[in-house]
């Protein structure tokens, strides 16, 4: 139930020839478990700390839910199930079960790859039609802000860090987690319980990789400027010309490749 | 169907305040799915290549199968089905379904984490009892094999690789993926496949963090010593610390930290 995302351990220590004591701090990784009402329909393993944020944006990314007053509550951890959060949709609101389970058990016709395939999109949306352009001097600061605004991340290395900016460059939030995904989830379920701002003029920015499954996230909270520090996939790059969202890879210093979406960031 | 885990495509590159057309080669995401015969038991975005062995890997990994000889067919990918490996386990194996499930979709206490929570061990198994020991610049020396054997990694920085080596410090499997769970699954299934040796005094080296998911693999396989270049999570260190592995990390230059089975690293 601490909110530290860390515990500190008794380890060895070696340099050269030598090893010593020593103690270190470690990134915390638990299970999460979500419930609708009494019903389990996912776990993931996450850093605990910001598990509501963390379960209203799953819910939203994954296609559960549109919006934050689809949920009427939202309970846990509490101290006896530290690692549960309930939440109870609004009635009427069906809970396609399918959706969740497709990602592990399903078929059908991939769109996105052109082929008899798996189905890649789980769910469904339309392009994103924003049109406003940002200065790449402005992308290229945001890694910067990024790395001052990260209380931990340099001092551990365990942690994967994902902030939302406005278009002039200016942090709104910062989340950080062991799993990029959950960073995700955190931040978009953050601006969701907090004002609900739309996110269609903001930048995503993940301190690694960007995949398939972060682009999908940021699509479903419309999110139209996605970058990430180092490479993208070949998905994700797919997705992202597919939905007209602008990707940028490698975003280090004063440089970045952009991989889709080009017409947004102005030289 | 291709073998080579880039494709080629059209970017802008931005270098300071020009930007201009540019060629990147971008790692290849695609979902991988695994039917037991025609039943589709999971789904995984992987770099494709070695998908039988990342399928066999995962098998064994998941507690579905115990040995090679648990697989009487392996089929695919073929033309037609590019993204789809079929297993026929043999006569008698009951495939427990809710193993995968459980991933999922279940509750149960952990023993690991000393509390009421989720079910963080999802396979049974028994300690590590191997009594061998490594040097510990026998240690240093494995991430600069790793380099030297990546073919592709330091291009795109896209890859994450898992490599096996023996106790001498020999480099005996190396295996690359999008997802740092198929490269090692795949490292699995490659040794499963090709002669099973035992892997008790075997090293697995991953090229970024250690994960509770690639411990538990790493477990199953009965891998005993498992280095990472970066850093583990506490729920990585307490499943080494439970079964008696040894779990080193940040292992740079002459330096790591050893977060357990210290007693397998000589100095």
């Amino acid at each position: 139930m601490s909110d530290s995302p860390f515990i500190s351990g008794a380890i060895k220590k070696a340099v050269g020839p030598r090893l010593r004591e020593d103690n270190d701090r470690i990134v915390v990784e638990e299970p999460l478990e979500l419930r609708l009402g009494r019903t389990p329909i996912a776990v993931t393993m996450r850093t605990p700390g910001e598990d509501r944020e963390l379960a209203a944006g799953f819910l939203l990314t994954e296609g559960i839910i549109r919006k934050f007053s689809d949920i009427v509550a939202i309970t846990g951890p509490v101290r006896s199930l530290p690692n549960v959060v309930s939440i109870k949709l609004r009635r009427g609101l069906r809970f396609r079960r399918d959706r969740l389970m497709r990602h592990f058990y399903a078929t059908s016709s991939c769109g996105l790859c052109g082929k008899t395939t798996l189905e890649a999109i789980r769910v469904k949306t339309q392009p994103i039609s924003g049109h406003f352009t940002v200065p790449v001097e402005i992308i290229y600061s945001l890694p910067d802000h990024l790395r001052e605004a990260q209380a931990t991340f340099d001092e551990t290395g365990g942690l994967h860090a994902a902030a939302l900016f406005d278009e002039r460059g200016k942090m709104l939030f910062l989340r950080e987690d062991v799993g990029r995904h959950n960073a995700v989830d955190k931040l978009i379920g953050a601006t969701l319980m907090q004002n609900g701002l739309p996110l269609d003029h903001c930048i995503l920015l993940v301190s690694g990789r960007a995949s398939f499954e972060i682009l999908q996230k940021a699509l479903v909270a419309r999110i139209a400027v996605v970058a990430a520090v180092s490479a993208p996939s070949s998905l994700a790059v797919a997705l992202a010309r597919k939905f007209r969202m602008t990707l940028v890879g490698f975003l280090r210093g004063e440089s970045c490749n952009i991989y889709a979406g080009a017409e947004r960031i102005d030289s």
